[in-house]
C-alpha cells in the first residue's frame, strides 16, 4: 500500500520540473487518449459539459459545492457531469466527456493522498444501457487504457520505479465484483467495523483494496449512501443498481457508475428522500418530465487513475497544479 | 455576413434534438480530434489546466471575472490558460490544452450572436518561439483540421447546408496578414472610424472579415489593448508582437496569440501599466522569477471555430448548453 505523504509541495517550480510529474502527466495523457479511441470505436460521440450551472451533482460525500454570481443568479461549479450526461443523451445515445470538477473536501482530507479539491473525470453514458452493461463497459474500458499505456510507454514505467507486472492479473479482465452486502461482511470478518447501510468507508476501501490483485466492482450500494440519480432495485428496495471500482494495492476508488432514474416521481421522491430541494432543480425535472433515455454510465477519477497506474504515493502528484483542501496554490 | 439571431432556445430539450445541434457538435469534436492530432505530431504534450485559481487572465477586453470562495481565500475562475500555460513549459518544451473559461461579458452582448459566457478555447504554447512561429502553426493548425473536417464529415456539412466549397481558398493556406496599423487605415478608408490605440471593434472585424477570402491575421497590436504577457516589440515601443486569427465571411475573431513576456522587472512593469496589481500574482511572479521559458502561443475559441466551420448563425448554436450573458439556462 503506498505511503502517506505530505502537502503538495508549494514550490509550483519544483513539482512542475519533477520527473515523477513529467511522467505521471505523460502517462495520465497516454490513458486519456487511449479512452478516446476505445470509445469512439464503441459509437460514443465526445462533448464539452458545462462547468457552471443553476444546480449540480449533491452525491458528492462529505464535500461542499462552490457558489458564483451568475449575473446575479446563485449558480454552482459543478460537482460532477451527470445532470448534464442525461440530458445529452437526446442529443446522441452514446456520450462521454472528460471535464474538469470542483469539490470543496473537508480541511481533514488535505493529508490522505487521496482527495484534490479540483480534479477531472471522465465521464461516460449510454442510453438503454443497464448497470451490468456499464460494469462490463468500464472493465473493457480499464483493460484497454491500461493495456495501451504499459505497452506504449515503457520508459515512464521505468523512471517512476512502477513494474509493469502490477498488471498482469488486470489485463486479463475477469475483474471481481462483490455485493457491498458481502463486503461488508468480509470487513467485518477482518475485524473492521463497516455499517451495513451506508457507503464503505476510505479505510474499508483500502482493507479491500490491499486484498486484490486487480481492479474489483463494488456494487448494490444501500439507499442513502448515494444521489438521488442512481436506479433503486425494483425487487429489492432499498439497493440501487449502482458500482463502484475500485484498484488494487491499496488505492482505493477508481470509478463510480449506475443505472439511472429516469422516471419523474421517482426522481422527485428520491430527491426529497436526500434532502434536496426539487425547485432548485428545475431545468433538469422540467427534460425528465418530457422524457430522458433510460441510461447507465459511469465516471473515472482522472487523477486517482492516473495515481494508480503510475504508482504514485499521493494523488496529487498525477495533476500539474494540484489543489488540496485548504491548501493555497496555483 | 450571418444574421444576427435570438437568445439562445428556453427549451434545453430542443436545442438538443435539433438536427443543426447534433451535426455542429460533431464538427466540433471532429475538430478536436484532428487539433489533438496535428498538435501530437508536432511533439506537442496536451495537459488538464486548472480551472480556479488565486488569480486569472485579466486581459479579456470588457468583460468581468468571477470570484469563488476557496476555503476562505478569494479565488477565480479562469478567463483563460495564459499563466499555466507559461508555467507548464517548466514540464514539457511544448503543451496544448483545451479547457473551459467563465467571462462575464457585458449584458448588451447577449444577442450579438458571437459572445458565450462560458467557452472553451484550444491553448498552445511552445518555448523558444517567435511570434511568427505561432502565427505559421496557427495556420497550419487550421488548415489541417478544417480540411479533415470537410473530407470526414460531408454530411454533417449537407445536413447543415454549409457548401464545403467555403473552404476551398483556406485550405490553400497563405492566409494574409495585415498589421493592426494597416487594419485601421484599410477601416478608415471604408469610412469606418477606428483608433489607432485601440482594439478593433467587433463591427470592425467583421467589416475586414466581410472582405476576405479565407482567415487572416492581424498583427502588432497596440500596447494597452492587451494584456501584460503580449511582448513588447524592442525597436518600435508602444507595438506589441502579438496576433488575431479572423474568420472571413463577416464571422470574425477565431483565435488570438502572441509571444510572451518572460522577464520579471518587464512584467511588472506592464502589469502597473495595465492597471494590475502585482501583488495578486504572487504564484506567477515568483515562478517568473525562478525563470520560466520564452514563449509564443495562441488560443483558439473551440465554438466560434465550429460556428465558422459549421456556419452557423449564432455561436450559442456551437454549445450543448449555451451560456449567454445575463440568461439563466442549464
Amino acid at each position: 500500500m503506498p505511503d502517506a505523504t505530505p502537502l503538495p509541495p508549494t514550490d509550483p517550480g519544483r513539482h512542475l520540473t519533477d520527473p515523477t510529474t513529467r511522467s505521471a502527466l505523460r502517462i495520465q495523457q497516454h490513458l486519456l487518449s487511449a479512452a478516446r479511441e476505445f470509445l469512439r470505436g464503441r459509437g460514443f460521440t465526445e462533448l464539452l459539459p458545462p462547468i457552471i450551472g443553476p444546480v449540480t451533482d449533491p452525491g458528492a460525500r462529505g464535500s461542499k459545492q462552490v457558489d458564483i454570481d451568475f449575473y446575479g443568479h446563485r449558480y454552482k461549479l459543478m460537482t460532477s457531469a451527470i445532470l448534464y450526461k442525461q440530458a445529452s443523451l437526446l442529443a446522441f445515445d452514446k456520450i462521454f466527456c472528460i471535464a474538469p470538477n470542483v469539490r470543496l473536501e473537508p480541511l481533514e482530507t488535505a493529508g490522505t493522498s487521496r482527495h484534490l479539491a479540483e480534479f477531472h473525470q471522465l465521464d461516460v453514458e449510454a442510453a438503454g444501457a443497464s448497470r451490468d452493461d456499464a460494469v462490463r463497459l468500464a472493465e473493457e474500458l480499464v483493460v484497454h487504457i491500461v493495456g495501451s499505456t504499459v505497452r506504449e510507454l515503457p520508459k515512464e514505467f521505468a523512471e517512476l520505479g512502477r513494474d509493469p507486472q502490477a498488471f498482469a492479473d488486470l489485463l486479463k479482465g475477469s475483474f471481481g465484483r462483490v455485493r457491498h452486502a458481502e463486503a461488508v461482511a468480509e470487513l467485518r470478518g477482518i475485524g473492521h467495523p463497516q455499517s451495513l447501510d451506508a457507503e464503505l468507508d476510505w479505510e474499508g476501501e483500502a482493507l479491500l483494496s490491499a486484498r486484490r490483485d486487480r481492479p474489483f466492482f463494488v456494487t448494490d450500494y444501500p439507499k442513502g449512501s448515494r444521489g438521488f440519480y442512481d436506479r433503486e432495485h425494483p425487487q429489492d428496495p432499498g439497493l440501487l443498481r449502482n458500482f463502484d471500482l475500485l484498484a488494487p494495492e491499496g488505492y482505493g476508488e477508481l470509478c463510480s457508475g449506475s443505472q439511472r432514474t429516469n422516471d419523474y416521481a421517482e426522481i422527485v421522491t428520491r430527491m426529497r428522500e436526500t434532502g434536496e430541494n426539487p425547485q432548485k432543480y428545475r431545468w433538469y425535472l422540467d427534460l425528465v418530465r418530457e422524457g430522458v433515455p433510460a441510461s447507465a454510465g459511469f465516471g473515472i477519477g482522472v487523477e486517482r487513475l492516473t495515481r494508480y497506474v503510475a504508482g504514485l504515493d499521493a494523488v496529487w502528484q498525477a495533476s500539474a497544479f494540484p489543489k488540496v483542501a485548504g491548501v493555497v496554490s496555483p
